[in-house]
């Protein structure tokens, strides 16, 4: 099967824990772009600094980013999460706990992200009645409108790139990458992956984050 | 003189003329870091562009972004630059000529910056009655706050961070870099520099762009 694109996540997948770029997964993106594969960013974080991630990479298959609330393709942003619920519950849980939102929060459109003094447990517990999905990325929390995930917003975009799925390798580490694994033709997790999307992987890689990326790339697609 | 701090733009210095980041700058910008040498990324982009570029290399010299109208340092965001001054010769502007705003324009919150589609001479032209101040970064026009530019708000940077601009290299490549360059110690143009860059350059690079940059700082900082 020939591959037509690469969905990836960012952090913790192309980057490493402190958030910097592989440059490993930075040459492996880069050369399959050389070869006509379209590489799409699926990220948790918003769409400014996946833009910047990946304009700055040189990738050309548009970003989904606030965990599936907001795709970019073609110049046009589309916000499909509502942040209504997410403010609902943040204001219940900032009523009986001390959260803080992350930087950048007024830059959010779909969502809420919260920092990680609060064991997820706790908040998923505290939430529970609330229309809202709750995902730890190891690097936030999150509150998303539970009608979007990062799988369904990638359907979207990659439809309107004209991509065929079923030619998609989406690669991940984490709890919020389950769904676009889900719905790609071949699912990765990096090394330092969580165990759930292990098991559902075809894939995982020997090494860790952007090098477990580059090594995914090679084995999937013949890099010239 | 041992280096404390490195000051560098962004789009034509780190990166290509298509904004993809050099992977020797990368090496070179996070090999100072090593070195105990804060690195400060001194650009006409947007905040949230330029703290992604800055979170993605892994630098800890904050940011001065929007021609110095916004600093960001000690996750603190201070807005310098009077964005009134650009919307009114903007709304000028656009009264006698089809100009466009740049991408992701409602993030900017101190300067307007717009498309490269009328020569630069003709929009100074233009608004030379009106406050602002206009560069040409070969990326876009920017309308600047005469009161702000990379150089002012390079040194309530620095100072905030206690380092001796005296031991600092300032690089960059066009004209919007003149001001930071002119307060530091040591002024680097890359080879691709304009004209009036290499002028008041302490050195220009023999390479351009990022392989400008790491052959700048191999030169003036000693890499272990």
């Amino acid at each position: 099967m020939k591959i037509e694109a690469i969905a990836v996540d960012i952090d913790g997948t192309i980057t490493d824990t402190k958030r910097r770029l592989c440059i490993d997964a930075i040459k492996a993106l880069r050369d399959a772009e050389k070869l006509g594969i379209k590489v799409t960013l699926v990220t948790g974080n918003i769409l400014c600094y996946a833009y910047a991630t990946s304009t700055l990479i040189g990738l050309s298959g548009g970003v989904v980013a606030e965990n599936g609330g907001v795709i970019y393709v073609n110049d046009e942003v589309n916000v499909l999460g509502d942040i209504k619920k997410a403010k609902k519950a943040y204001n219940y849980l900032k009523s009986i706990y001390p959260v803080e939102k992350v930087q950048f929060s007024e830059l959010r459109v779909s969502e809420i992200a919260i920092k990680r003094t609060i064991p997820v447990e706790i908040i998923k517990d505290a939430l529970k009645d609330f229309d809202v999905e709750v995902y730890d990325t190891k690097f936030a929390i999150h509150l998303t409108d539970p009608k979007v995930d990062k799988g369904s917003s990638l359907k979207i975009l990659t439809k309107k790139l004209g991509i065929d799925l079923e030619k998609t390798i989406a690669i991940g580490d984490s709890e919020n990458d389950l769904e676009f694994l889900d719905v790609a033709g071949v699912k990765v997790a990096v090394a330092n992956a969580n165990k759930e999307l292990k098991e559902i992987a075809d894939y995982v890689t020997k090494k860790p984050y952007g090098s477990g990326v580059a090594e995914a790339i090679k084995k999937y697609v013949t890099l010239s």
